[in-house]
């Protein structure tokens, strides 16, 4: 049998990439799924969709029930306060450039670590003094990733994440897509779609 | 104690709306929170942050995975298969007016019926027709709630429950509100709505 899989897209001035990042790993290894983190840009999916800035700008009443969701999400799931960081949204192309660098295992540490410092911080994470800071407690030579993270190959494959995430129909972060291409919308779909994968991975070899 | 309270703002055109109307009263009951269904429209609502119609209409990538999410959780709940009205959204004017119009014990069983009609059958809820026959296997006469539902102060009190959700801040449908005025959003939210009604009421007489 196949190993179940599935690709969570993330956007690291997204509140809710942020929860699902806090969740997703621990979730994933007790539903025996494998995840492969994949960052990319929400602000060209928007502007496809005509809108210049987060929904959550746009539509006030939406954007104070969101933080107030937020609080009381994080209260309930054990994690800090939640700080709105200003900006909001950040710029997260740095840090969607770096993560994108990054070694399959260390992106998932180093997206964790940007979120908390975005949001329970309120840490400009388009700083690259902060990004390197973040860099700097987890690897060796935080040098050589920055290095790369500026390489023309970096950015290509970031662009290239955004555009296949617009080509698979995301709209929105955390998006979580099966191997079998069902796509599910939202932290609170996580759940969901850890159940799909592994029922997928299973009919697959069942016939 | 007072009893744990939760209004419940439901727009009859809001497929989310359906699935916390099948959901709501087995919950709250068991959960021990009285209920108050209130129907309103988003069409003014919407209309207010600048949309013609739905946003999964405005948006196609968010509403093909809004169809397909509500047939996976259709499945998930053992409800029959979604149909999707033409056209969409309903024009939910003359339903809304009706469950106004409706006596509070008779809203919900009314609200279902329609939601039923209209996202498992297809019908046409603008259709008086349509509205004519639910309300005539549910009441002895059905022609006296017709009346009703085209009084001056029927129509009064549904553009004023339209006026009240946007004062609380509501921006979509469903929208749960506890006694306390906590708002949330969506029937995700749903459980977590009936367990602060519940948490609040027990609070306010602690002390």
């Amino acid at each position: 049998m196949a190993k179940p899989a599935l690709t969570f897209w993330y956007e690291f001035a997204s509140t809710y990439s942020w929860l699902a990042a806090e969740r997703i790993d621990d979730l994933a290894q007790a539903a025996g799924v494998a995840v492969r983190w994949r960052p990319f840009l929400l602000g060209p999916v928007f502007a496809a969709q005509g809108w210049s800035t987060s929904p959550f700008n746009l539509y006030p009443a939406k954007g104070r029930n969101m933080w107030r969701d937020m609080e009381r999400l994080a209260a309930a799931r054990g994690l800090p306060a939640v700080v709105k960081p200003e900006p909001f949204p950040q710029n997260s192309l740095y840090a969607a450039r770096v993560a994108t660098a990054l070694p399959d295992p260390a992106r998932p540490i180093f997206s964790r670590a940007v979120f908390r410092a975005e949001f329970t911080h309120g840490r400009p994470i388009a700083d690259r003094a902060v990004i390197a800071a973040i860099l700097g407690e987890m690897v060796e030579d935080p040098a050589a990733v920055l290095v790369a993270a500026e390489m023309a190959a970096t950015k290509a494959a970031l662009r290239e994440a955004t555009e296949d995430a617009q080509a698979l129909g995301i709209y929105g972060a955390p998006s979580f897509i099966t191997a079998g291409g069902e796509l599910f919308w939202g932290n609170d779909r996580l759940e969901q779609a850890l159940a799909w994968a592994k029922r997928e991975s299973g009919k697959k070899y069942m016939h």
